[in-house]
C-alpha cells in the first residue's frame, strides 16, 4: 500500500503545483492555439494545478515492457493489457502521476472496441500512452507509424513466440510457437480473422487469445522503443501507405466519390477496383 | 486558479484515501477475477490511494455536454472533443478526481487514429470517459450500445443542425443546415467518406469538419443520456446488429474462415456475397 505523504512533502508538492500551474497554463494555450482558455468549456486545466501535461516520459525497457503487457492482456484485455503495462512500468520508474491513472478506462477498447472488431486495441492503448507523453503533433506522427508498423510485421513476433516457448513470460498460458501472419491492417477484426483464417483456430480459441497476448506485448515493446528513439531524438518515420492509397487517392480525394483524406489504410482490403466501379 | 487546499481539508483527504485504498483494492480484485493483484506487473493501484475506480458520475445535461464537444472538437479534434467535452462537465459538476484527468491523452484519436480512419474519435473518447466511470462489465454494454446507435442514426442530429443556424453553439463557424446521413458503421473512415459522397463536400471542407463537430457533440450527449439513464436504473441495451452479422456468422463464426466472435460491424460493407464466395 502506498505510504501516506508528510506534511513536509505535502507543503513541497503544494508549491511545485503553483510553479507548474503557471507553465500547464502557458502549455495548454500554446497547443490549443490559443483558444483553450476562451469561454466557460475549455480544456480541464484543473490538473495543470498537480501535473503539467505531458506527463514525465522515462526510458523503458522493451523487454519489462513486453512482458507486462502479455501479462495483463489476460488482467483486462488488449487495450488495458498495453496502457497498463506501460503506465505501470512509468509508475514504477517515475513514479507520480503515473501512480494517479486509472488504467481502467481501456478496458472498454478490448475486441476492437466492446467486441465490435474496430481498432485493435493494443494500438490504442499504447497511443493513449504516447499522447500522455508527447505533445499533440509528436504523438500523432509516432501514433502513425505504429499503426503502420502494426500492418506490415509478423505478430506474435518470434521474441514473443520464443518467450512463450521458453517460459519466460510472468504468464505462461500457452508455450506453443503460435503461426505469424502479417495483419495488413490495424483492424482488430481484420487482424484475428486473418489470423484465425491461416492458423485454423477459432476467435474462441485460447489459442486466439495467447496471439493477442503476445501481439499486446509487442505492441506495448515497440511503443517504448519509438518513444526511447523520441527522447534521444532519432526517432524516424518511416512508413509508407500501400500503393492503392496512393493510387486510389489520386482520383478519390479531389472530388470523384470523396473520401476522407489522409486514411491510410489499404483500399483493397474492403474495395475490389473492377467490383466496386461497376456498381 | 484552484484554491489550495487547507491542511484541514489535507487530513480528511487523507483519511478518505485510506478508507477508498480498500474498497479500490477489493473491487479491482473482483473486476479482475481475483488476479490483479498478484505478482509485480498487476494493475496499478496508486490511484486506489488517491481515488478509487469508477470515479464518481454525476448526471449531466444533454445539451450543455453537447455544446462543450462541439466546440471541444475545434480545441483538439473529435476524440478529445467528446472527452474533454464531458470530463470537463464532470469537473464543474463533481470536482476532483475529474480535474486531475490529462485530456489531452485523447488528441491522437481524431480522424479515427492519426487519420488513419480506424474508429471514430467522438466514439473512442466517449468509450473511454464511460469506462472512466462504469464498471467493466456494464461498460461494455454501453460502449456497445453507443456504438450500434451511431451506426443507425443520422448525422448531424437535428438538435445539431439546428443549434448551428440559430447560432446557439459556443463557436459558430458554419450556420448552414448539414446533409444528414446514416453511417452504417463505426468507422471513421466510412462515416465521413459517405458523408462527403452524398453531401459533395471535400473531406478537407470547413462543412466536412462542422459536421463531425455536430457529430462529436450529438455523440457525447447520448453518452450522457445513457449514463444518467445507468445512474437512475433505467437504461436497457436494445441494439440488434444487422442481419448480415447474424446470417454470415451463422457458418463463418463455427469454422468455415473464422472471423472474430461477437464482431458486430455489417458484413455487406467490406464483403461482397456473390464476390467473395467466387474468389
Amino acid at each position: 500500500m502506498k505510504r501516506p505523504i508528510t506534511r513536509k512533502e505535502f507543503l513541497a508538492a503544494t508549491a511545485k503545483s503553483v510553479a507548474a500551474a503557471s507553465v500547464g497554463a502557458a502549455s495548454v494555450t500554446l497547443l490549443a492555439g490559443g483558444r483553450g482558455q476562451i469561454g466557460r468549456v475549455g480544456p480541464i486545466t484543473g490538473q495543470a494545478a498537480v501535473h503539467s501535461w505531458p506527463w514525465p516520459y522515462a526510458k523503458l525497457d522493451t523487454e519489462d515492457v513486453r512482458k507486462r503487457a502479455h501479462k495483463n492482456y489476460y488482467d483486462g484485455g488488449c487495450c488495458y493489457g498495453a496502457f497498463n503495462g506501460l503506465v505501470s512500468a512509468l509508475a514504477e520508474v517515475v513514479g507520480e502521476p503515473f501512480t494517479l491513472m486509472p488504467t481502467q478506462l481501456t478496458y472498454f477498447g478490448g475486441g476492437g472496441g466492446a467486441g465490435w472488431g474496430t481498432l485493435c486495441g493494443a494500438l490504442n492503448g499504447s497511443a493513449m500512452l504516447v499522447n500522455l507523453v508527447v505533445d499533440r503533433t509528436s504523438a500523432n506522427t509516432i501514433v502513425g507509424e505504429l499503426f503502420g508498423w502494426y500492418t506490415v510485421v509478423t505478430f506474435p513476433s518470434d521474441v514473443s513466440n520464443d518467450y512463450a516457448e521458453r517460459h519466460q513470460f510472468l504468464v505462461n498460458r500457452n508455450d506453443k510457437i503460435l503461426l505469424q501472419t502479417v495483419s495488413d491492417s490495424p483492424l482488430c477484426h481484420v487482424s484475428v480473422s486473418s489470423w484465425c483464417t491461416h492458423s485454423g483456430y477459432r476467435a474462441a480459441a485460447a489459442e486466439r487469445a495467447e496471439r493477442c497476448a503476445r501481439l499486446t506485448g509487442d505492441v506495448a515493446a515497440k511503443t517504448v522503443e519509438m518513444l526511447n528513439q523520441f527522447k534521444d531524438g532519432t526517432f524516424r518515420a518511416t512508413f509508407v501507405a500501400a500503393s492503392s492509397v496512393t493510387g486510389c487517392q489520386s482520383c478519390h480525394d479531389i472530388g470523384i466519390g470523396n473520401v476522407q483524406s489522409g486514411v491510410k489504410m489499404d483500399c483493397n482490403q474492403c474495395h475490389r477496383q473492377k467490383w466496386d466501379h461497376l456498381y
